[in-house]
């Protein structure tokens, strides 16, 4: 494949190269909704590798190849070891000349980027230890279908309540790439550190957006438009045990409703799941009328589609198919 | 998906209902095998969960949605665990966004009932350690096809050899369904319990069938129909050791050709498989000409595709396309 | 299916016949590489058993279904064991009636064998401890495709380097049978036995090839038009330690470029993959302008195309197909 693009990170693109993968997304999504069956991947195949188990990305990945007409390939963890049995490279290589594309949920940052170095075909990062894109991805979608009435995504306060994982690295690195308003709400010692930062001060720069991080919960939310969590067992293999966790986190970082009254109005609640209910969320917020994890989740699905039409160059053909099935112009 | 259905349980469906799915399964089979394609499935994706591992339920599956133009993806045990990682209630209503439809084979039959209430696409059981039902729809197609001369369903007496597992408990659903007659030939304490016998009952009481629960081999026999065990394990956790359930069944409730010739002269012989040769059956039985558990082990696949297509609502569309193809009007 | 072949041992087929599946499988892959969409395989099922892992073999495999227009169904470890909790002979005839065709990578060969003979539809050897035809068929394509000038498959010498592998007597097999000249230049205690010797001398015969067995590097590599080499685990169970394996082949059987020099100017390096770099080949040899173990890898996917579709009796159907596609005549 001639200059193929890799989606590893999504500081490799512009604002407007991202809400056009976006856009993309929503029209697939429509097109399916109603009906329209899509073949622009027919037959391609794409490899899928877990290091880590995933239900959530591998489940959206598989279904997406299947609606766009292809066939998702799961490479379960321990079934392949990038880097252990032969060099990564080699695996790039073979792995390039018998499916069309691939994606790889990895322990180390640099096995994605080894991975988009060496494969012939384009990769796609479905989570490392560093960042979360096709989350990002799924995320924007829904903050999009659920903005608040007469705001556009330079408008928004979104606040990131906890533990500074990749899931809240790559909700910072969006946001501001958006030029919105981006908060973690977290204690010290779990705050988004310095190479983050800097990311962030460079995309407010060129987006118009602003950061904050802080312990400080007023500021924090006040008329924040949407409130989001992830997990406090850490990341990986620095796993914190539940008591270690509660111990920082609990009960000052837990979203509960105290949290979503001090926050606008209309906020909405976020969640890239799986939940432990009970900790960084509570039952009656994440069942609540303010929570959009349902559609959050789905939206997953959405960006997967997106994705796999946009690096298999498929983006111009199939905007057309999808307009045309639509009535639209 | 609106007023969805699950098939968790054949009690929730009529005689009628059964024989709808049954008679569905049939054309659907006779397309197939005279090479027309179906694809009222197309591009939809089937999500399956496996909590105990299984080749016969998870390959009819895959193949039947193939051949209905889906795709079925498989989350094997460990892949994914119900009500661990995060509450089942969440997975559930997560997964209803990312497939079209789910199945689940399960440890405790609460994990099946809980899936079909929070999943907002249909959910069939594909066995749990309390029934079978998508072995009893391939079981009363086999039997069906397999019909004496001159005997309808009703007049059928079928005899359950062995242990009380769930598959003996799903067979006497069925049978006493349809108003046959229904024995199962076991020792006291591996026999149907009294819920079960409960549910005989009230299905005779509608259908005009019988039910016997004995340990007396003559009046087991004599005119049977059907001969039909499984493996003497035990269920799940509490699996019996070779040395015990030998102690309890064995010789008495093996099936030898003995028992065969006790039974009516055109007695079939059906297991479930996988069989252990030489403990519930012997070699020379299972490969006899009585024995049509070849043809009931394909019979899973036959009811697999009657449900998928059932369940997503494709029935009238599908019968219409097979009646064409066949020619049959 | 009547009269169903298998493709257990490439010894079953003539010259002429493998040259045919070669031939089947270059006209497919020019089709595929072209754009041309193949649906000779529509909604069939291929049901793949691993007894060991493998990433080469099955993801070849999950394409090759894919492009077909059909589905590989994936049975990896431990999700299947031959002969474990059924006799073998049921899981194979249960198995043909839920697929359509199958293959197998087993531990001992006689899984294979039996596997074959008792199952209803076709049967293809993905590797056993005693040899591995899909990669001959693979290998003798790549090296079709990279003939030296003026020279025909007869005028060939290849060159296997290292351990007696199932790989080593695979390759023997196949230049045997083609009329080529095979060497294996590894230790004593280490070389092919008896029993493929007589298969070399019964090839050579029919084909007028030779074979010579040594551990003369000079003599062995003398014109030589390939280069082959394998890991030095050993087989399966009887894995050599990294010391005990570096202490028999090290450095003497290391393809580096020294080794390179020694042969045709032409030569070209073969590696079933995955090499153990610094082990069996040096960095140089198989980074360099002589290795082809890329292009290899791709032609384990173009000759499991071409096995599949001539064992579901396909053949004449797709080259009517692909000719018409290409405007060949």
């Amino acid at each position: 494949m001639k200059d193929k693009k890799n989606f590893v990170d999504t500081e490799d693109f512009s604002k407007e190269e991202l809400l056009d993968i976006m856009h993309l997304g929503l029209i697939i999504k429509e097109n399916i909704k109603k009906g329209y069956p899509l073949n622009v991947l027919y037959h391609k195949s794409l490899g899928m590798i877990f290091e880590q188990a995933s239900t959530r990305t591998r489940v959206s990945f598989e279904t997406a190849m299947t609606q766009l007409g292809g066939h998702a390939q799961y490479l379960a963890p321990g079934q392949i070891q990038l880097g252990k049995h032969e060099s990564l490279k080699d695996t790039a290589m073979v792995l390039s000349r018998l499916v069309d594309i691939l994606m790889a949920r990895v322990q180390k940052h640099e096995s994605i980027t080894n991975l988009a170095k060496w494969a012939s075909v384009p990769v796609i990062n479905g989570m490392s230890d560093y960042n979360h894109p096709t989350q990002e991805m799924g995320d924007i979608t829904t903050i999009y279908e659920h903005l608040p009435e007469g705001k556009k995504l330079e408008d928004l306060k979104v606040v990131f309540v906890g533990d500074a994982t990749q899931v809240c690295a790559s909700l910072m690195m969006m946001i501001t790439k958006m030029g919105g308003h981006f908060v973690q709400y977290g204690p010290k010692g779990f705050q988004l550190n310095e190479h983050f930062r800097e990311i962030a001060r460079r995309n407010c720069e060129v987006s118009g957006g602003t950061f904050l991080i802080t312990e400080d919960e007023e500021e924090a939310l006040k008329d924040a438009d949407f409130i989001y969590t992830d997990v406090w067992y850490g990341l990986y293999e620095a796993e914190l045990s539940e008591e270690e966790r509660k111990g920082i986190f609990y009960p000052k970082y837990q979203v509960d409703m105290d949290m979503i009254k001090k926050a606008s109005k209309d906020v909405k609640f976020m969640h890239c799941l799986p939940a432990t209910r009970g900790e960084e969320v509570t039952d009656e917020v994440i069942d609540s009328e303010y929570s959009i994890v349902i559609d959050q989740a789905e939206n997953r699905l959405t960006a997967m589609r997106a994705l796999l039409v946009y690096f298999m160059g498929k983006e111009k053909e199939t905007i057309e198919i999808c307009k045309k099935n639509l009535g639209s112009n």
